[in-house]
């Protein structure tokens, strides 16, 4: 039996076990691991050199080596996000609806863990202990698959919960690492039908791409963030630039950082050199339509490609625009659904952009950078979902439950 | 241009005009589809005759000439129905959570469609009023993917949807019916993630597996129900055998109807023998293990097999088992996790059950044929999922919605 099917099946039958302990248990479970990752620093330090070692020998990039490196610091604040899960109300139990019928049929509508749980990561190990943790919190067993760059750091890690977990309520089975990194696990995770409830890529555009393309096991694609803030006329030339250098700047390489700047055109002759040279200013480099490039020094062409470009990096796109109904018809035809801005005083204006943006998350009068679990009050952020289905948004540890109708009746069959 | 993308995208762009119509206007376009389809009988009768006439001539089996034909008074259910979905409340609009940040920050957590929903489906024409009404009232572009042997009357019901809609406000596209039913025209769909949101299959098996295995666009999974009755040692035995007869016969072809009965040892000694013969008299083939071959004539062996197998007809496996524990286990190895029902007067029994057993819907002493929209109250039914993301079990209107986070603010930025 592979690897892949053997923790397939002991992750099943363990997200039965998980599935039904009290919150106390998971809670007690949660700071044991805690405590296990502050007493094993060293050895987690030790295994993550090995990591390093090998990354470097492997040529991999100053920016990945970055995010797979471990300090005494960033364990602490690993072992800290722990704690903070266990402060969360938990989510598993809960009555959402009840219906009683004429019959006297009484139907709850519960709240339950998925069951098992697939995470498919890119380089860092800190992935590792969050995705677990949230994992046990909402009692659902997880399978993770990080990468070849992190695997024995994520070794050293999984075997620090699964001691932890050995002295818990929650049986260990229920947290479990597939250590083999090479391209077949991933695929066949994609057909884990029998054992896997759903599938959760954590990375960059390929990784999300590949498992939206290959899984046959339901994804939550979180991802890709081609954000825009539109300028309209009536927007006060103070809070259009705070918020359009914040939206850029404050962290260039996240999903939620804007891409693309719509400028109304009466609004763009009064201010709009202004908002764009304090890019330029910055470090931006800016790719302007034409009227752009003959109005403001220093602005390169945009080409067509630029509109639909996820920079992550300090570029941006610069549009003018003739209202807010091309501004809308712009990013429903070049976003990514993800966080979308407008700058207005118009009610009238900001209430057509909120109804029409196709997006997660629109905003009026603030910056794209909110959009973050932590920011909404969730306490802890699985990812942001950028799909229809099951999740949209930030999600919380609610996106890790699903629901089961339990029917109380005292003989009713249907006539 | 293929059909399919032509389509698609026409859907895409018809989403944005139904995701915004009001209540009252889609109410209004479902009563001129309701009209439309009684003035216009005779057209779709006689569709529908070439329908039959050339099913008959492909050969046909009886079972699906009868799910494509139509009658009169199939019509006049099929207008009725849309009646109904008038008078359900509309989803759209709702705002489910309000979260207000110390930053003065005002989020919104709102419902909203779910943008453009792909239905692909067999034999039954009623599938495409059904479908397509159930997509305006949540203000969803809806692509319906047909069979070839019902693509006649599906043709002349499309057509008098678009006329319905074309004397509304909500825009004729947002109905699209793919004409070419070939195999690639499914293919088609299963790639077309950037105009289709979600793909709900609904028919047989073989479809609903397609489906999951192939389709990169998010799938609701329906289906398949091996569901059981546990008849445990404290059951009322004339409780348990009403349920039994009534889970089983009052409508075998569906999907919670039980497959399996499984008996407590002891309770089977004394009252097993007359619930199996008031199987077998009813017509039930009754397929047990060996001590239910050894004490009650006429049962026949059950091979391995058994105990997974849908039969969606009179047939049942039967099998003995030592206590709840035993049953749950049985369950939660061999079902399709859709409705599982224990008949007990120990309420240990019955708590243990509900939370054990893996399924969208768990009964306490009741049929498990009320796992459906209409008998749950929801007024309508998309199907019944039997995934654990999006949707679980009976599905409404709300199936056919998603979220939006709507932020207002007045310059806030993040630090």
């Amino acid at each position: 039996m592979s690897e892949v099917i053997e923790k397939g099946k002991l992750a099943k039958k363990a997200s039965y076990q998980i599935g039904i302990c009290t919150t106390k248990e998971k809670n007690d479970a949660l700071a044991k691991i805690a405590e296990g990752l502050r007493k094993n620093e060293k050895a987690i330090l030790a295994a993550n050199q090995l990591d390093i070692q090998s990354g470097k020998e492997k040529g991999l990039s100053p920016s990945i080596l970055d995010r797979v490196e471990l300090t005494e610091e960033r364990i602490t604040d690993i072992a800290d996000a722990i704690l903070q899960v266990i402060d969360l109300t938990d989510p598993i139990g809960e009555v959402m609806e009840t219906i009683e019928k004429d019959n006297g049929l009484e139907i709850d509508n519960t709240r339950v863990p998925i069951g098992v749980v697939g995470m498919i990561y890119e380089a860092r190990p800190n992935v590792t202990v969050d995705a677990a943790a949230l994992a046990v919190k909402t009692g659902n067993a997880i399978i993770l698959r990080g990468s070849s760059s992190a695997i024995h750091s994520n070794l050293a890690i999984v075997k620090i919960i699964h001691e932890a977990l050995a002295n818990s309520a929650v049986v260990p089975d229920a947290v479990q690492l597939i250590e083999d990194t090479s391209r077949e696990t991933a695929s066949e995770l994609f057909r884990l039908n029998d054992y896997l409830d759903v599938l959760i890529p954590r990375g960059g555009k390929t990784l999300i791409d590949t498992v939206v393309r290959e899984s046959r096991v339901p994804v939550i694609e979180t991802g890709a963030g081609n954000c825009h803030v539109y300028i309209d006329d009536s927007a006060k030339p103070d809070m259009a630039k705070a918020i359009t250098l914040n939206a850029k700047l404050q962290r260039p390489s996240v999903c939620n950082a804007i891409e693309s700047l719509l400028i109304q055109s009466d609004w763009f002759d009064q201010y709009g050199e202004e908002v764009i040279s304090a890019l330029i200013e910055k470090g931006v480099t800016v790719y302007g339509d034409t009227p752009v490039v003959d109005k403001v020094p220093l602005v390169q062409e945009a080409a067509n490609t630029d509109w639909g470009t996820e920079y992550l990096d300090l570029k941006i796109s610069v549009k003018i625009v003739e209202d807010v109904y091309e501004a809308i018809d712009h990013i429903n035809t070049y976003g990514t659904k993800h966080s979308e801005a407008i700058i207005t005083e118009t009610a009238d204006h900001a209430s057509i952009f909120k109804q029409k943006v196709d997006a997660t998350t629109v905003y009026h009068n603030a910056s794209t950078r909110f959009t973050d679990g932590f920011e909404f009050g969730f306490g802890a952020e699985i990812g942001i979902s950028t799909q229809k289905l099951h999740a949209r948004g930030p999600m919380g540890l609610k996106a890790l439950t699903s629901n089961k109708f339990i029917v109380s009746g005292d003989g009713q069959i249907r006539e």
